[in-house]
């Protein structure tokens, strides 16, 4: 189909085409567009769109709204269909293995919801023991809470365990690090002030989609947590994958939305559910597949409701689904359920155990999407785990 | 002592000296200083440093760290004060009451505590009724969580009421919209990931400090709070100051840090209490005289804390005290304590009572900070309430 030979079946072939920014092996940084094992920089393509590429970060095409980024899938399609392209386009594409990912946008603010039934319960049994799993608000609005932008970091860099106060009188590094395998949205399109996006306004703001692990210290975060919520067990770092998956590639990944008791208010709309299949390893083994679809709140009602006090949105605005859990056990998205607080620890191959993550641990989150020209395929997020710094300050 | 013959006891006089960017009438854009009621454009100065403020924002002189912030004003005192330079600058002053004032940098991260003890207790009573006002957690660490840094807006900022979630099954315009009277803290200097920030590092970070309104709809915070903490109930809209004052001008403001029953954990360091004298209007009557000097936590300990955990700061990041309250009536900073949650309504000049802001209603946030050469006065932060928009959805 394209001149580039990419292998049939492959995630990365014409019809996925995520966008990213990255770092040759000479310094110089580009914005650009992955297909198959390659990468064409969008900054020296020949259109005028290429100027949103300019600086080799995707803040401007972001910004530059749904009529450029239409545009631009569409010219990118018909290039790398059309051998007559070949010859213009080859110089300007890129061997991936050469490169160096980063954060492919400038994240403006981070939400973070709390979207799925079966993680909500989980942690309300091991954190709020003898009281409902659930909150009483839980079914009717999405809870979410702000989380620090200036902590999003690209898949590969590695995560400092946290230092932190775990309990009365008692402050060192974290006992009880975790990960949490969410997925994230990227907003291309702010409003002002005062307005809110329904339900059926998500495509007109939403771009596209990250991997992301909301990385969690879960003795800072549960001593801290009463009664403003999270902050240093989660502020220390999250982790986006470095490629941004267009909703125009998720386009047959839509479902029915999921059933909701009570009906939701007609401010949150209905939208669909998201078909994205995700895989979770611990040092190359597979510990969970927690299926997003699953998600009790559709993403179009995350939107509407974190903007329906009139919060603006921004460009860069990132907001997030919370840790996806399924309702079996190998579902759960993160090791404070996979290992029950640490009384049910998991066994890694070669005969390890963990009950929270060890320093020298890397945690990998892909995520495979249904499509009608095959499977699409999510960058990963990646981290590897390193050792806490020394307790001396260095201001 | 100047040549502009600021009043004696002026407190905009050349002992204060805080940093702002504004509009002329010609919708010309520029930095500038404001002393008495002139602001000089700092961008037009005779000095090297004056590149900083090129682009007519604050951002790239908080950035240049603390030699330059201190080469600027002892350059800006100097000139001041010498009538062989007044030739120079008095072509670059422009009468305050000429200029619209801007927010003054580009928020980054937004971070707010929840410092007061006596307004922690009350809403403990308020919200937690049959339980310990304080929860346990609050003696050991200063309690904070994340805002929506895409919120703030300048002091003039309308105010449009929220919509939002009142509790199960009822969307609407919020019936308990409230302010909160708080001290926020502006970085300078950014750290790198995984470093910290000691209570003894305070001033090489903090550049300032601003008068803050973190405006809370307490019927949707009340209902959507459990477990992650507030988000629609404050996320709409949060007030500071045109004139950021420097650290540099409230040198004579330091006391020394209060009693904590039990002593903080050596990371929290000690730092010292800020004696800021704030004052809260509501149309025009004096409401409440919130003393900052009476949080529990220093500065220096709240920067401390929010950095334990290597989160790395960033020039802009701003973070705040939490609502300033003191043990008497007339010192709390909110309405929700000043009301006692609606069930006991100020009475306004001219007889109107108010439990909670009505449309129209104007707040002001005034402060005086003690000074050898007299009072510092911080720049008032106000907003007035507009009525909720139409509920058709305007995406």
């Amino acid at each position: 189909m394209t001149w580039l030979r990419t292998p049939d079946g492959d995630p990365w072939g014409i019809h996925n085409l995520p966008y990213g920014s990255v770092t040759d092996s000479a310094g110089r940084r580009f914005a650009g567009v992955r297909i198959g094992d390659q990468v064409l920089d969008l900054g020296s393509c020949p259109a005028r769109w290429s100027a949103y590429f300019a600086d080799g970060a995707l803040d401007e095409f972001l910004a530059a709204g749904r009529g450029i980024h239409a545009a631009v899938r569409t010219d990118l399609r018909g290039w790398l269909t059309d051998p007559g392209s070949e010859a213009t386009l080859r110089p300007l594409l890129h061997p991936l293995d050469g490169l160096v990912a980063h954060r492919p946008f400038h994240v403006a603010d981070y939400v973070d919801f709390y979207a799925f039934e079966a993680h909500a319960a989980n942690v309300g049994r091991m954190f709020r023991a003898g009281e409902d799993p659930l909150t009483p608000n839980w079914k009717h609005l999405p809870i979410g809470y702000h989380g620090r932008a200036g902590s999003v970091v690209a898949s590969g860099t590695p995560v400092v365990r946290p230092r932190g106060q775990l309990g009365p009188g008692r402050y060192g590094p974290s006992e009880r690090l975790d990960f949490e395998a969410e997925v994230g949205f990227v907003v291309g399109t702010g409003t002002d002030p005062a307005s809110t996006v329904p339900a059926e306004g998500f495509d007109e703001h939403v771009f596209g989609v990250v991997l992301l692990n909301d990385w969690s210290a879960r003795d800072i975060q549960s001593w801290e947590y009463r009664p403003l919520g999270p902050m240093l067990g989660k502020s220390f770092a999250t982790s986006i994958g470095s490629w941004v998956t267009p909703l125009d590639a998720l386009a047959d990944a839509w479902l029915p939305a999921p059933a909701q008791d009570p009906p939701p208010l007609p401010y949150l709309g209905a939208g669909r559910a998201l078909d994205l299949r995700l895989e979770v390893r611990i040092n190359g083994t597979l510990v969970s597949r927690p299926p997003f679809r699953q998600m009790y709140w559709t993403p179009a009602q995350l939107l509407a409701h974190l903007t329906s006090n009139g919060a603006a949105l921004r460009t860069g605005d990132l907001f997030a689904s919370g840790t996806v859990s399924g309702p079996e056990r190998d579902q759960r998205g993160c090791l404070l359920e996979l290992g029950w607080n640490g009384a049910e620890p998991l066994t890694l191959a070669g005969g390890a155990t963990r009950a929270f993550l060890a320093d020298g641990d890397e945690v990998t989150i892909t995520a495979i999407a249904p499509g009608r020209s095959g499977p699409v395929a999510l960058a990963e997020v990646s981290g590897r785990v390193e050792p806490a710094v020394s307790e001396t300050p260095n201001a």
